[in-house]
């Protein structure tokens, strides 16, 4: 394991102070082009150098022949250029003295026919000038913490905590979108593609050193280096928790993986075992894989299984209770104490048990505030996991039917939901215990971007939030019994 | 099975003339008056009577101090009053000629104490009055066809096509926004309650035969008449498809259920032959559970368990053919003469297996019209599954590069996403073959409402899409055997 991020050959990879490029136009229908508008679109701080053959300016920068009349030498060359080119470029960089090299461009080892010649030969460049490659037919990476973006799509939201190495680029370019709308972030994401050099052990060992990173998520199609994955990740597993995807395991999911990135893959089986014994936490599909580095990289270690629901609607408390038990978690009595602390907030339709199903509040705040507030401090409750109904008409009919103005109608039940999602944030921060919640409305809800934004998970059915504590619970306590253990720790 | 909906004792409680409404009030932070506001608000057709003890109007309208003394028998009575008034005025309307009711008040069955023997009383009363009871502890009836919504929340979106019976009344009115989102929307949904009269049976048995009920939704926590059940859906799936969602099989959602409307349920196993003996098809959870109805309502039969997957991306394709395999679908090769038809638009970097990942296309259109038109004329291919990426930020950077005016970048960008929307939508129409799409796009967008708008189901993971289109697989394959054996058909 490293100790420090600039021991990783990558780090000039993820955090370049210049970098040369090649294959981007003033065409914008090409994929170069889009690739170079995303990296000068994010704001990248250093010098880029578009390399072109007859262009003297392109994006508006200044425009070479060829990477031997750039003035200095960058630190890092994307390359976006035709399979035949590819090669004598990496060696012209080589002479240059360029050490990083991404390579966008596809036709190598995926493809058959000549392409495994041309990516051994790649590879043999790469070893004579000592050059950290990645790729070929890949995205490279998006470090957002260094506004560095080599993939197709441009930057969207924010930099954050979730490290990624993949054998897909579009698990990090297509789910820009799709972390922004749920308020989380890359720390640093990168697309390893054919790994002819670099492969998801190097980002496993550079997302392990890396500050920014809190949990290291990884999408697998096949791995290479079965013996040195399982000892990188299980160095890193007990600080930081690491989630996997595996879709090679199925036939289906093998065919498709192959001809994708040429990945060898093996049965489910031999992964589980691989995984296991590396600690890390499989994820059955992308949705888990981020939702579970979501709520391991926000909540704090759950002291037990115990989850308790709440709720005001006894079916989706019935559904969650169902979720919660098929997991192994356990649905907890709670103690004599909060039931009588409950007392003044339950009315006489409502029930105790776990769920907590409260039917109505009288005082709406109180399902945000006092009610959560009385469930986290029992000590039979490790987790809490609530139902937000969240019932913006009924807010704006009431105000409506207390006279308040149809104009202002928007904005004042706009305020009340802030309230309630501010005050419930506010005690997640100083509970010291997982907190999740569930919906059925829509995440783009300003009530749900705030609690969102405010580090509370929230997931759009019951059955996410409860596999997501499951793993949690998991992780932490695999951690528990290799930290316990002086020989197998 | 009835053969005309008006055969059903249920059809003047969804259909109701009139209605006299019991616990409203001009006090808005009431449940009874929340209600009442609903069913104005949705413009139901007939005169509403509000009975209240001291008010003089109530929400406008003109109020009774006591049931009998209203000036005609309404159809339908609605209750929102204290449980030790609930059975008198049950008693007052018997008298009045009323013969449908409808029960909200809770503190019945499920709280035990005196709660049972007051049920027990209830039923009697309307056994005397041959009164047709729902609930208690429910919210009645949504038949938005009818423009009558009993439930708490206001009705949003549209009149639709999925019947629901429910015992929880959370997945009627809480669903409103959700359906809304989705483009999908109730033909009548029923909220049962503790089932004092009306159980989820006779709802079964008036939903087959609704002429506005494509498929039917079951949210069962425990049923009392396995017997009558199996008969009612067995009679009905041959003809309209049934999905049902059932909790009471893990012991927390046991616990959770009893405590909710005092159901008895049994083992997940006891379910699974009932569910299977009666052709309905079983869902795992709520979202599953309106997926399946999505896909059943809407997509035609498909001729075999071979899907194709369309995407321009790796990885989203492998997760999907991954998904596909898992769920028993298969991935058939494609026939000589698609792999020509398909040769201009697949570039080399592009995989004609299947997933057909195109990588990249020239003309972007031909995502949307031409490929997935040479795709479904294959006779191997029996539904086509399809990844949206929808890159409207890369639309947007293409035109900004082609001199759009940055205030007219949106409404250009918006309309050529409709453009694709609408293309695509076309061609599902024609195609008399499933056909479902998949993205991580959120579902607000446009290009994603439009295609819902026109039928297409669109999924958030390839995961749900590969499971809802299995579940159309396995209604087909089952209504095959029934039809073909005269036995057991």
């Amino acid at each position: 394991m490293l100790s420090r991020i600039d021991q990783s050959p990558l780090y000039r990879v993820a955090n370049p102070r210049s970098i040369v490029f090649f294959g981007g136009s003033n065409k914008i229908e090409s994929m170069g082009t889009n690739i170079l508008m995303s990296l000068l679109g994010m704001g990248f701080d250093g010098p880029v150098f578009p390399v072109h053959p007859k262009e003297k300016t392109v994006q508006g920068l200044t425009a070479y022949a060829s990477v031997l009349d750039l003035p200095v030498t960058p630190d890092l060359a994307v390359m976006v250029l035709p399979t035949a080119s590819v090669n004598p470029t990496i060696e012209q960089c080589g002479r240059m003295g360029i050490r990083q090299v991404v390579v966008v461009s596809g036709g190598f080892k995926e493809v058959g026919g000549e392409g495994p010649t041309l990516e051994y030969e790649m590879v043999e460049i790469c070893r004579r000038y000592g050059i950290t490659l990645i790729g070929p037919n890949c995205l490279g990476v998006a470090n957002p913490h260094h506004k560095l973006n080599t993939t197709f799509l441009p930057f969207e939201g924010r930099p954050g905590f979730i490290g990624l190495a993949s054998q897909s680029g579009s698990f990090i370019t297509q789910m820009f979108n799709y972390m922004a709308r749920h308020h989380l972030g890359f720390s640093t994401a990168f697309s390893v593609g054919n790994s002819a050099c670099i492969d998801i052990v190097d980002c496993l060992d550079y997302l392990g050193a890396c500050p920014h990173t809190r949990v290291i998520t990884l999408y697998i199609e096949g791995l290479t280096r079965g013996r040195a994955f399982v000892e990188t990740a299980r160095a890193i597993s007990p600080q930081k928790p690491i989630v996997a995807l595996y879709v090679g395991g199925s036939p289906a999911g093998r065919k498709a993986g192959s001809s994708h990135t040429g990945a060898m893959a093996g049965p489910d089986r031999l992964y589980d075992g691989i995984f296991r014994q590396a600690g890390i936490i499989r994820a059955a599909n992308l949705t888990e894989l981020f939702d579970f580095a979501w709520v391991l990289g926000t909540q704090p270690k759950p002291r037990s299984r115990g989850v308790v629901i709440q709720t005001h609607s006894g079916g989706p408390g019935a559904v969650a209770a169902d979720a919660v038990g098929r997991t192994g978690l356990t649905l907890p009595d709670l103690s004599v104490q909060t039931l009588e602390a409950l007392q003044p907030y339950v009315p006489h339709t409502g029930s105790v048990a776990n769920p907590v199903d409260l039917t109505f509040s009288k005082n709406p705040m109180d399902f945000f505030a006092a009610i959560p507030k009385v469930l986290l401090e029992d000590n039979n409750v490790a987790m809490l996991m609530v139902y937000f109904l969240i019932p913006l008409p009924v807010i704006r009919r009431a105000m409506a039917q207390m006279g308040v103005a149809p104009e202002r109608l928007e904005s004042e039940a706009g305020q009340m939901v802030a309230e309630y999602a501010r005050a419930f944030s506010q005690l997640h921060l100083q509970a010291r215990k997982p907190v999740v919640g569930y919906t059925w409305r829509g995440l783009e809800e300003r009530f749900v971007q705030l609690l969102m934004e405010n580090g509370v998970p929230l997931f759009p059915e019951p059955e996410r939030a409860a596999r997501a504590l499951a793993a949690l619970v998991r992780y932490h306590e695999w951690r528990k019994v290799i930290n316990a253990d002086p020989v197998t720790g």
